[in-house]
């Protein structure tokens, strides 16, 4: 019998009687012949209801404590959610982390799972009933509750879908949302976005990161690790939603999966330094420490001197800004230029591995509407195109349709190598 | 060093504003050379709140998921408490009922304490930390979590007290409440009534079961068991409240420490029944089996037949009456009587047992007022006496009067053999 993992995040189970809907959908997976684990997070604004208790108390609230703290919120709901089952004739039982046996670090709100003991669930399993187990937490190597940070319940039912191999026997984990599924682009800003039937994980993780915020990519990262097949799909909706799987298989082979934008970004160029070894980690080891995120990293050589300039969020240019003029001072050479109100356009797909014209092609999209591209990054999976940030929008509608990526319309041709499609 | 327990109910910590307060009463204690261990309830209107959210779902929820639920009110209390105490410099670490070593029965909403593991309270107090206890809540054998019902966190704050042996280094338990400490009569209804200093573990039973409620006559039983000195006193005044201690450390022999008033009551009278032996049970075990309370059994007999009656609450009166026709049905025989709007008014203390002329003199204050005595019930240290309804308070003044309890006025002669007041 296969073993499904069916998690629902905060907006699914905001009052109680979302949480009724979510159990009548547990019950209809449990009547098709499976078994099931349920993973549930804290309620709507449980979480900021808690934060600001804290707020009004401490300024800095101890790690440990704020977990206490905020582990309730998962509490509240997993016992809800079982009393749902129940009136609804299904046995099921509620688990704290530390009862379905979640074992993770010490590092107090941001724990990773170091193990799972599944006993407990398989017992509950092999009983008939439905664990409801909290997401979001778990118990440190000294009984101390921890939480696992953002993302945290999508991390673990997909580290319980993985615990039980659900793969296995046919099984997979399904992360309920308030989105249909993964787009091709973000539906509020590209009209015609489609929806992916399958994505890899890899691309899942590239464009998860690019600010398509469907699933965190910790738990993406997860699933990959050990293979757990997940699907992303929305609560309130019956239809299917996005299969998260290997790449191996996905048969199709899209070229590009979909698009995505970052807005209101900046750049700091670092001009005119000395060719240093190590250069590099003077630069973004202090930026690093002060919890602040780069990316598009480029750098050139003219001469003795190197350029290396790289793409902040805006609100942290005045940090990186004055770390960058700390060290030039402490190199006594090199020079800084900030631009801002820049956006970047991205393109992801592993099916441009091996799939050359993918660049040339965005580039063209780009140039024939006249919208300059300032910088590009490429990975692997991915290419990115800094741009003024007033073209951001039209520039993600333009490549997106440009790799055929619309839905529905026919007029565009998907970039494509075989034949099935994969949306 | 004196350890002492100090609990803090759940209008004492009903926002962040008062959770500061009672730290800061928390440290003046450690401050003054203690070892100190919190218990703390559920913020004011939690409890309300989270049984709102089960009776939305179910009607009668599961009582093992209702304390998964429960649960978190404690939970979030102690994470705040001790953020509270690390605010004022003061080292805190808080504890779930299960982690600070409180074993239960399995009986969930109404759990015994069966044994407390203090191993982590005494590291934690060791290491010069404050424990801050999750009040009313356990675990049970097979590791669910289980609360105790209700007055479940002063009986966790005794229970805590009795395992640390508190009594033995010059401890003590302190329940800080809302009132000021144990009065003669409620001050809402005797003006004039004064506040207790002292008061026997048997006579705060009474006074407790009599409708004072000042503290759960479990917890008060528990610290009996135990000796436990428990200190009740006002969470937001420094003042000393009214000390509940065993009866031969009280060198005072005041007659009657206290009268109370029960009202809305109702006399169920069963006349003309048969009398066979066992008789009683069959009245009183379904009544009990319906949850119902009774109170103040009289049993008279006239030639062949028997007359027993009993009060109970107003709310209870058509459920018991129903109970007791099909009853006399049964039995062929006997007839049913109702009288409703009744109060009950008694005067306790442990002085009593050997002091005749108690008696006497609450008959007389009521009698020289016009006020009918109903029945008469009397216990080692309590008489009651029923009332019409109409009568009760007034009743209640002048009895309270009669035994010299007023504060202050010096115009009353209290009752008492040897000099030394307990007032």
């Amino acid at each position: 019998m296969p073993t499904i993992v069916q998690k629902f995040g905060g907006t699914s189970v905001a009052d109680p009687q979302r949480i009724m809907r979510c159990a009548a959908r547990i019950v209809e997976a449990r009547n098709a012949g499976n078994r099931v684990v349920v993973v549930v997070s804290a309620m709507g604004h449980t979480t900021d209801q808690l934060i600001g208790l804290a707020e009004q108390i401490s300024g800095a609230p101890s790690p440990r404590e704020m977990d206490m703290l905020m582990a309730t919120g998962e509490q509240i709901s997993v016992a809800l959610m079982a009393m749902a089952l129940h009136t609804l004739g299904c046995d099921a039982v509620s688990l704290t982390g530390a009862q379905a046996g979640i074992d993770t670090d010490a590092a107090h709100r941001k724990a990773r799972i170091s193990q799972i003991d599944r006993k407990q669930l398989q017992r509950i399993l092999d009983s008939g009933a439905v664990p409801v187990v909290c997401g979001f937490q778990g118990i440190s190597p000294n009984g101390d509750i921890t939480t696992l940070g953002r993302g945290g319940s999508d991390t673990t039912a997909v580290a319980l879908a993985a615990a039980l191999d659900v793969a296995a026997d046919g099984g997979i984990c399904e992360i309920f949302t308030d989105v249909d599924g993964v787009y091709t682009a973000d539906p509020r800003l590209v009209p015609n976005a489609s929806k992916l039937r399958h994505i890899s994980y890899e691309e899942m993780l590239e464009l998860a990161s690019m600010g398509a915020a469907v699933m965190h990519p910790r738990a993406v990262l997860f699933g990959e690790k050990f293979s757990v097949p997940i699907h992303v799909r929305h609560s309130q909706k019956p239809d299917l939603g996005t299969l998260i799987v290997p790449e191996e298989q996905i048969m199709e082979d899209i070229v590009v999966v979909g698009c995505a934008l970052k807005q209101d970004l900046g750049r700091i160029s670092l001009k005119a330094l000395p060719r240093t070894p190590g250069i590099q980690a003077q630069i973004f080891e202090p930026i690093s420490t002060a919890n602040i995120s780069v990316d598009d990293i480029v750098q050139t050589e003219f001469g003795d001197t190197t350029t290396i300039a790289f793409t902040v969020e805006h609100g942290d240019i005045a940090d990186v800004k004055s770390i960058c003029q700390a060290l030039i001072g402490q190199l006594g050479r090199g020079d800084i230029d900030v631009e801002v109100g820049l956006a970047k356009i991205s393109a992801v797909g592993t099916g441009m591995k091996s799939h050359s014209g993918v660049a040339s092609r965005m580039f063209r999209a780009l140039g024939e509407a006249g919208i300059a591209i300032h910088n590009i990054t490429t990975s692997e999976i991915k290419i990115s195109c800094i741009v003024d940030r007033q073209h951001g929008e039209r520039g993600l509608q333009l490549v997106h349709d440009s790799f055929g990526l619309s839905a529905g319309d026919g007029t565009s041709s998907p970039m494509q190598s075989t034949g099935r499609g994969r949306r």
